[in-house]
C-alpha cells in the first residue's frame, strides 16, 4: 500500500549541550522587531485562517528585493523546501530529463524520485566549480543552488545568465538559500528572462529557520504556476505568526545587514585559521565552510568532534567524502571549534 | 511549461467589518495557555530549525486521544489539508479508483487530479446520508469526512467499521475535522484495524486555524508511510511556535471542553430558530449548519446576506445548490444573523 520513496535525511538534531554547526542555521536571534510583531499578532484571531494569498508579505518581499519586482513576482511557501517541492511539481515533467550538479543539495534527487522526474547529475569540475556549458540545452530544466551547497562556491551572474539563455524553453531554478552571504543575487536577471525562478529563504540570513518561510521570485506566469499547485495542495501553508514575523524581519534592514556582516567577519578569520591548521578551505560565499584536512580524514574528524559534543556535517559519498561542511557560528563557538580541532590534531600525531 | 491543475477554492476571506460565518472557524480564541506557550517559545531559538519529528507534540496528541495510542500512531502536518495531500500521495495509486461521496469536502477531487488518481463520486441518499454499502470493496481506497461536510451529518461508528472491514486491502481515511462537535470519534476502531487512518485538526474545536496544525492517527505502518512522503517533500513542516501553541491547546482540556459546549448550545438554539423561520436544518454534528429555505433560494439569501456584510458559504453545484452552510459563531453573531435573515424574508414578501 505504501509508495516507494527515498526520503531526504536532514542534519542531525540532537538535544542537550551540543555545539550545532551542522545545519547552517544563523547563530544570532532574529531582529527584536520580529518578536514584537509575533506578540502583537498572536493576540488577534489565532482562531481564524491566515491569508491564503499572503499579499502583504509578498509586497514587503518584493520591495526588499531592491528591484522593480511586485507582489505578482513573489510566491511564498512553508520554507524553501516546500517551494522547491511545488516547483518540481509545477515546472518539471516526467519524461523530460532535468539537470543538476552531482554535488548539490541532496533534496533534488529526492524530489525527482517522488515526482517521477528523470534527472542527470552533472559532475563538477575538479575544483568543485560548476561546468556551465554542460547545463546548456537541457531537455527538461535545470536546478542548482548559488552559492552551491555543500561546496560554498559562488557562480557569477554572467554564467547564470548564459545558462538561462541556453534553456529558453525550460525553467531554470536558482536556489539562493545562502545568497545574502554572497556577492550578488541573480534577481537582476528577472526583468530580462521569464524562464528564471529564484528561490530564497528566511531561514538563513534572517534567522528564522524556526518559522518556515521560503519564497520564489520570478515572472508572474511562473508564480501563477506555483500558486495553482499550492492551491491544489494546501490553501494555507504559512501561519499567522510566521507571516507577521517574516514581515518584520524584512522591514528591519539594518539588523539584517549587521547580522550578515558579523557572520562574514567570523567566516574570514575562521577560514584563515583553518588553513593554518592544515585545511583546504574552499572560498566560501555562504554561511558555512567546506573543508578537507591534509592528513586527518573527514570521517575521523567528524566522529572526534561529535565525541566532544560538536556537530558538523559529513556526507559519506564520493567525491566529497573527505570534506566537512561547517556552519559559521558566533566567534566564541568557532574559537571552541578551533581549540577542539587543534586538540584532536595533536592527539593524532 | 505549466501543469494542468484544478485548484481548490477556499471560502472568501474579505477584509473589514464582516461577520464571517463561511469558513467554519471557531468564534472563540484559543486557550490563554496557548498564548503563554508561544510567548515563551519565541524567545528561544527561532533561528534554529524545529524538530523534524515533532515527537513531543505527537506524544501529547496520543495521550489526549484517551486511547492506547502512542506517538508512533501520530503523524503531524501543516494543517489537515497537508495531511490529506500526503495521504493521497502515500496510500492512493494512479490506476486504482478510489471512492468518496459526491457531496463532500471539495478538496478530494482536487487532490485526485493533482496526483492522477481516478475517483468515483458516490451519490448520497436523498436525505444526504452516506450510502454505506456503496463504499464496500473499493478498488483503491475510500475517503470521507465524518461528520460529512458540508452536510453536517454524522455516520455512526458501526457503519464506519463496516466500511473499514469491507476494504481490508485498502486504506480507509476518515476525515474528522469536525469530530469534537459530534457524538464519537472512530479512534476506538484503531486498535482493531490497520487500514484505517483518521485525520483531525486543531483548526476547529481548538481555535487554531491561524497556526496550521493537523494530524493523522493510525497504525504505525501508515504513519511511517506518511512520514516517508513528508521527508521526501519538506523536512520541517510545523514551525516552533505552532508546535508550542498546539501542545498547550491539547493540554488545556477544560478550556477545550468549555468551548465545545458553548458552540453546541448555540447550535441548538440557532437550529430551532432557523426552523421557525422556515428553514430545513439538517441535524448537525459539526460547528456549522446546512440549511435550505422553503421559499427563498439559497443563492438569493447568500447574496442578500453578503450585502449586509454577513458571509455564509454557498456551493453553486447540484444537488446542494439550494443549501447554505452557516458556521456557528458566538451568540451575538448568530442573533445578528437571525435578525438579518428575518429582515430579508420580510422584504421578500
Amino acid at each position: 500500500m505504501l509508495k516507494r520513496t527515498d526520503p531526504y535525511v536532514p542534519g542531525e538534531q540532537l538535544e542537550g549541550q551540543i555545539l550545532k554547526l551542522n545545519t547552517n542555521e544563523n547563530p544570532y536571534p532574529p531582529s527584536p522587531s520580529v518578536l514584537n510583531a509575533i506578540s502583537n499578532e498572536m493576540k488577534h484571531n489565532l482562531q481564524l485562517y491566515p491569508s491564503p494569498t499572503v499579499e502583504q508579505l509578498r509586497e514587503v518581499i518584493a520591495r526588499a528585493s531592491n528591484t522593480s519586482l511586485k507582489k505578482e513576482n513573489v510566491f511564498i511557501g512553508n520554507g524553501s523546501d516546500e517551494v522547491l517541492a511545488f516547483s518540481f511539481m509545477a515546472f518539471f515533467e516526467p519524461g523530460k530529463t532535468i539537470r543538476f550538479p552531482e554535488v548539490t543539495y541532496s533534496f533534488y534527487p529526492v524530489y525527482s524520485k517522488l515526482f517521477n522526474i528523470s534527472y542527470e547529475e552533472i559532475s563538477l569540475n575538479r575544483d568543485f566549480t560548476i561546468p556551465v556549458e554542460r547545463f546548456f540545452q537541457s531537455e527538461g530544466g535545470v536546478i542548482f543552488p548559488n552559492p552551491n551547497a555543500p561546496t560554498s562556491l559562488f557562480l557569477s551572474i554572467n554564467k547564470i545568465e548564459e545558462i538561462v539563455q541556453q534553456n529558453q524553453d525550460n525553467v531554470v531554478i536558482i536556489d539562493e538559500a545562502y545568497i545574502d552571504f554572497a556577492q550578488e543575487s541573480a534577481v537582476s536577471l528577472l526583468n530580462k528572462y521569464d524562464n528564471l525562478l529564484i528561490i530564497q529563504t528566511t531561514s538563513k540570513s534572517r534567522s528564522l529557520a524556526g518559522l518556515r518561510v521560503g519564497y520564489a521570485l520570478g515572472h508572474p506566469d511562473l508564480i501563477e504556476g506555483l500558486t495553482r499547485i499550492k492551491d491544489s495542495f494546501n490553501s494555507y501553508t504559512i501561519d499567522r505568526l510566521a507571516i507577521a514575523g517574516a514581515q518584520a524581519a524584512f522591514e528591519d534592514k539594518d539588523y539584517h545587514q549587521e547580522t550578515i556582516e558579523k557572520i562574514l567577519k567570523t567566516r574570514e578569520w575562521v577560514s584563515i585559521e583553518l588553513k593554518q591548521l592544515g585545511f583546504q578551505v574552499l572560498p566560501s560565499q555562504a554561511n558555512f565552510l567546506f573543508v578537507s584536512h591534509y592528513s586527518l580524514s573527514a570521517k575521523s574528524l567528524y566522529q572526534a568532534l561529535k565525541l566532544e559534543n560538536i556537530l558538523v556535517r559529513h556526507f559519506n559519498k564520493a567525491p566529497i567524502d573527505n570534506y566537512l561542511r561547517i556552519t559559521i557560528g558566533k566567534d566564541n563557538d568557532m574559537m571552541e571549534l578551533m581549540k577542539t580541532i587543534a586538540k584532536i590534531l595533536i592527539k593524532q600525531v
